[in-house]
Order: C-alpha cells, then sequence, then structure tokens
C-alpha cells in the first residue's frame, strides 16, 4: 500500500473525527495505548474542574454535591455498557491487582472443598503474583499454572477458580470466553477474566458468555490516565454469596453509620473497600464517555484494518529483518495490538521511541505496537512501519542503549 | 476575646503566609481539614503539569522520564520525615483500608501460635472492618475490640498485633504512642499505629516510639486531594520478616523481568501492589512539600493556641446551649480538632455549613470542627464561634434539613 491510499482510507474513516478528542504530542506515533492510554481533551478539561471547582471551591461538600460518593458505582455501571454485563455488576475500585485479590480470595472461600486456582504460565505476571498471595492467605489452597493450551484440559472437581486473561498482554493471543467459561462450569468451577487488554479494545459480551468474575485496567483502552482506578465485575448471581474478606467502610452497608461491625453492603459496592480516589476517577470517566460513543462494530473493523496495514507493510518492507510474529491474524484470536520477537527487541524499540514511534518491549525478545482504533490514522501505521525499516536497513538500533536493570519498558 | 485582638494575634502569626499557598473559597470558614484537606496552590499547579505534560505529553515515557516509578518510595520517604521514621520505612500505595489488610494479615502471619488482633470498640470503622476481614482470611484468627480504657491491660500473649489509632477521629483523643508500644512488645505483639488524623497535626516520632507498623491517610491533613493515596510504614526491623499475601508486580524484586515466580522485593517496596495512582500521587507530594517547609513546633503552638480560642469563645458565647466538650483539654491528649456533642448536632452543622462555616457531623450527636494551623486564621475561629452562636440564638438549626440515608456527613 502507499502512503498515499492509506490518506484514501483516513479520509474515508467513520472515526477520523474522533482522533481530535485527544491530545496527541507533535511528532509521535503512539502506539502504546495498550499500555497507557493518551489523554483525552475531555478528560482534562473534566480533571481541572474536579481541582479546581469540586475540591478548591467545593470542598468536603462535594462528596454529595459534586456527587463523588456515587461515582465508583456510576462510572461501574457505565464500563458495564461496554463489556456486555448489567447495571449493578461492575463497580470501579482500587487497582487490578487489589481486585483480583478480592474476588480470588472470596471466591476460594465458595469453593471450600476445592483448591486450587487454576492459571497459565505467562500470564500477565501480577495475575501469577496475587494468585500466589490469595492462596499463601487461604489455608490449603495453592495456584496450578499450566500450558496455556493445557487450561482447559486441567480443570478438574479440585479447581476452585480458573484466573484468565482474555487477552494476552504480550503476544495478544485472545481467549473464547464462551467455551472457557462452559469448561469451568463443567465441574463447578468459577472462573476470573482478566479484561486489562480487552476492555476498550475488543467485543466483550459477559452476560451472553456467563462469565462469573472479572477485573480489567483503567489506564489502557479506557484511557483513563496513570494509575487510574480498576474495575471488577461480580455476576449478580453470585453476589449475595460472595464476600471479601479485604473489606473497608465504602462496602458497608451503611459507611456514615460508622457502627463497630461490618455488615456487607448489598450487591456490589461490597466490593469497594477505601475512600475513591477522585481524581483518578475523573480522568477514567471521560475516558469511558468517549468509548461509550463509538459504535462497537466500527469500532472492530477499524481495528481489524489498521491490524492488517500494519502486518502487511511489515512484510512487504522488512520480511528479511528477522521479526517473527507472535499475534494470530486471525481477528477473533487476538486483541488490538500486534507483537513480534526479534533477538535485538530492546534496542530496536529504543530506536524507534527516539525516532518518535512509541511502542514498548517485553521480555525476552517482544516488541509492541498498540494499534487502537480510536485515535490512530492509516497513515500513522503506515509511517511507523516506514520509521523500523529505515532504522534496520542503517542498523540505527545498534547505538541504541541496553536496558538498564528496573527500567520501566 | 475581641475581634480586634484575634487579629493582632493573626498579625503576629509565623505561619500566616502559608495561608496564601491556599485556594480557600471566599464566604468559607474551613473547619473541616480533618477529613479533606483544602487544594494547596502547588497541589493545582503540579496536577495540571502531570496531566498536560507528563500524561499528555510525554505518554509512557513518563515512567522514566517524569520518574512516576519511583513516586511511591520518593513520597513515602518524604513523609517519613514527618513522622519520624527513616528513609525506606514509608511507602505511598493504595487507600488506608487497604494498607490495613496488607499489614494485619503479614503481621498476624509472622505470629502464628497468637490469634488475636486487638482494637478498641468505637475506633474509626474501616479500622475494625478490616480487622474483622483480615482475621477471616487467617484460620483461627479474630477481632478481639475492647474498651479504649481497657486496651493495655488486654494485651496478652494471645495478641498477634494491637490495632488502634493514634488520634480518635472523634474525640480527638491522642494516645501515648511509647507507653503502648512499649506495653504491645512487652508480651511480645506488634502494635500497628493507624496515624489518619495524626500525621500533619501532631508531633510523630515513630523511631523513638519503636512503633513497629503504621498506616495514615493522604487526604486530611496531608492535603493530598479527594481519595489520595494513603501511606504504610513498617520499621527497617521488621521488614524481612513480614511478606503481604496481597502482592502485585509492584512489590516484585524485579517487576519488569515478567517472570512467573514472586520474588518479593527488598524492604518497604514488597508492600506496593498495583500500578500506583499518579494524578493523586501528585497532589499528595505537593501536600507533603507543604507539610516539610512548617517547623513542627511553630505548628504545634499555634494549634493549641486556635483550640484554645476556640474552647474559650465557646464557653463565653454558648455556655447555655447544651453542646458539651468531647476533646481534652491537654494538648498532649488529642490532636488539633474539637468535638462537641450535641443532641441536635447534625441539623446544627447543617445550619453552620448553610453559613459557610464548614465543619462535620459524626454519629451518634457530634459536631467537629478541624482547626488546623496550616491555612487557618485567628479570625476564622472566633468567627465561626460568633456564626454558631447566632444561629443558637436565632435557633435557626430548626429549619435545617434532617440527615438523609446515605449521605456523606
Amino acid at each position: 500500500m502507499t502512503l498515499e491510499e492509506t490518506r484514501d482510507l483516513d479520509r474515508a474513516d467513520p472515526l477520523a473525527a474522533i482522533r481530535d478528542r485527544f491530545v496527541l504530542p507533535d511528532g509521535v506515533i503512539y502506539l502504546d495505548g495498550n499500555s497507557l492510554g493518551p489523554l483525552a481533551k475531555a478528560a482534562r478539561a473534566r480533571i481541572a474542574e474536579v481541582v479546581e471547582r469540586e475540591w478548591g471551591q467545593g470542598l468536603i461538600r462535594s462528596w454529595n454535591e459534586a456527587h463523588w460518593i456515587e461515582a465508583p458505582l456510576r462510572v461501574g455501571d457505565k464500563i458495564a455498557r461496554l463489556i456486555g454485563a448489567r447495571p449493578g455488576e461492575v463497580v470501579v475500585a482500587d487497582s487490578t491487582s487489589v481486585n483480583l485479590h478480592k474476588l480470588l480470595v472470596a471466591a476460594l472461600r465458595t469453593r471450600p472443598g476445592r483448591t486450587t486456582i487454576l492459571s497459565e504460565t505467562g500470564n500477565f505476571p501480577t495475575d501469577l503474583y496475587v494468585a500466589e498471595g490469595a492462596a499463601a492467605a487461604i489455608s490449603g489452597a495453592r495456584v496450578k499454572a499450566v500450558d496455556p493450551a493445557a487450561v482447559e484440559a486441567a480443570i478438574d472437581t479440585d479447581t476452585a477458580v480458573v484466573l484468565i486473561t482474555h487477552v494476552h498482554y504480550k503476544s495478544a493471543a485472545r481467549r473464547d470466553m464462551a467455551r472457557l467459561t462452559a469448561a469451568a462450569h463443567e465441574t463447578g468451577a468459577l472462573i476470573l477474566w482478566d479484561l486489562s487488554h480487552s476492555v476498550g479494545a475488543v467485543p466483550l459480551d459477559l452476560t451472553g458468555c456467563e462469565a462469573d468474575l472479572a477485573v480489567g485496567c483503567g489506564y489502557k483502552f479506557l484511557n483513563g490516565g496513570p494509575g487510574a482506578p480498576a474495575f471488577l465485575y461480580v455476576a449478580e448471581r453470585h453476589q449475595a454469596a460472595l464476600t471479601p474478606t479485604l473489606t473497608g467502610w465504602m462496602g458497608h452497608a451503611a459507611p456514615f453509620d460508622f457502627s463497630d461491625d461490618w455488615r456487607p453492603a448489598t450487591g456490589i459496592a461490597r466490593f469497594l473497600t477505601g475512600t475513591p480516589p477522585i481524581l483518578g476517577l475523573a480522568g477514567l470517566e471521560a475516558g469511558v464517555d468517549l468509548a461509550l460513543e463509538v459504535d462497537g462494530s466500527t469500532l472492530s473493523r477499524k481495528a481489524e484494518a489498521l491490524w492488517n496495514l500494519f502486518a502487511e507493510h511489515m512484510e512487504t518492507r522488512l520480511a528479511s529483518h528477522g521479526f517473527s510474529l507472535q499475534t494470530s491474524r486471525d481477528p477473533a484470536l487476538r486483541g488490538s495490538h500486534i507483537a513480534y520477537a526479534h533477538p535485538e527487541g530492546f534496542r530496536i524499540m529504543q530506536a524507534l521511541i527516539a525516532r518518535g514511534v512509541i511502542g514498548d518491549f517485553r521480555e525476552p525478545d517482544v516488541v509492541r505496537f498498540g494499534l487502537t482504533p480510536l485515535y490512530l490514522s492509516f497513515e500513522d501505521i503506515w509511517r511507523a512501519v516506514e520509521i523500523l525499516a529505515q532504522i534496520m536497513a542503517e542498523g540505527a538500533w545498534e547505538q541504541a542503549p541496553a536496558r538498564i536493570p528496573g527500567q520501566v519498558t
């Protein structure tokens, strides 16, 4: 495809106008929205309003008058619409890690005869770390991590909960949610889906798949801002039976009665813990509102077209440079990023970033490019591959620094 | 004291200039900094910089280039200076509730022969709720809540950890930290101090008191903003032995190696969990920086003088109106707020807020006034009591609405 042809695609793109709703720095092609989504103009305005008017002028009154106290459930209900859940099944709270812990421990406690959290090797590390910690908190519980291809067959009557990521953070491999959920239910296990790399990126239907539990990230495809709070989902049918051990006053049935005894709120609110992070929630709500403006199938169609352009242009321009595609060519089996393994992946990514193409690197050798249809153009994709081709042709990555221990990648 | 005399005090106040560093709305006397501290101008500027420049322009690069990744430990080290702790003993993370859970569970697990979390009735509710949840997570553990006066005598060889609030949220009663810590240590128990109503308000010396563990709130006297993250403290001598079960990738020894196995970071960083909330941290750091500018003994002297003015003016103007002082007259035995019980407390507070004097109400009958020396003047204090006297003289509170269930108070 030529540059001019990509411009034709951009002129015909029904989502082209959405790009102007974001702040995107000059000279940058941003292919890392799967790690930190960019700043929406509405988020900037909303955060400024929260700071200046609601905090600065309203002060403590804003808990009622600016409806801060309702934000975790209000934004949760909006996210529910993005993931095919019902009102009252999603709440915004804490981080993905903390929410995972709450749900894993609660799930283990509702399946007392079963001792296993079943997950996969190579899962997003925090999922495995949290699972290890949750298992350590419950006498006799353990984590069993099997090869990704072996998860379904490994579900047995000792499985309390299957912990699985819907779209893999590195390869972008997408699981069949309906099938794996049904497999878990066949033995009486629960399933907990990590939607961090799915929500806002691929179609989701938690109700249709009869999913039990889920968590997801606010700062990736929801564009909530750095360290924005996460969300958790509990299907309504499980809410009465699941009680968190990670409690807190915001999850109490009557937090402002200040009584000594813990009495969980009815419904999803019991999974709240401490005071909600209002600045983070403001950014997240703006990001979610923007996502709700866009038709899901339009988004998926453009995501597929961007992905195909990237992959095809890589084949045309970089076939001889040792990049090995890690992501499925079948749109139903992948998320919205594309990953390649390359033995010099880290230094290649540094050279790309130095030239304004921002993707990221994942150990041991993977370069990732987020191809987010909300704000990327076809021209962006074409140019990014061109710049990579230049870097490889010139050997420019050889001058790039090696990874520093501790450095965020 | 006359209005003119309070103005003389303000002219002589060495902290008077600090008031201009805050945004305080016109027509408001803000006596609720113990619940939500006001907006510092530096916090407003810093949050805008994080949003516009670091998130908007820097995007993912800001984790390294804007030092986001270091913020939890960097701000923790600053808070350490405020509480008499050492560098590497404090980290900013999550909410007070979540941090309480981490430390209580970890503490229980290092004292396997001991089953009791000892606390007091009427403690800040989240502390008791979290303790209940933490006990539920550990087989055989329980919470024993005794009368505040009976805590010291109730510590025994079954006590794993004493969970106590340093300054009481309602009465402002302040505990003798050195004495109660020594009492806990005598039987081999650990002690966990909740500093939420102390930090930034009263002198603290955790090292000098040989405190073991602590948590504290970022949005009260530290002025970090609504739902700002909290902090936790673990004395260096305990850090190697205490391992959280609430784990997460930020607490891993090498988070960006993305390995499957949990390996806790050395030191306080192991108590990190998920991705840090950068906007909340920005507000908190600005608040903490401002607190560090001020000499602690100057602050304490002014706090005492404000408190005395409030109490004396209440006696002069409102002796016959049924307010019963709940706070100790001894500065060493109280925090920086003042509390009165009154059977019509809720409606009286509503009438005060309607006239621009913002304090708050705590069940069943307590009105609280935060007398924060950083930004309050002597004239503020005098005027607040005058307005209360007018309300009581006119019976204006009788027109105020009763409490709505669920309303934030």
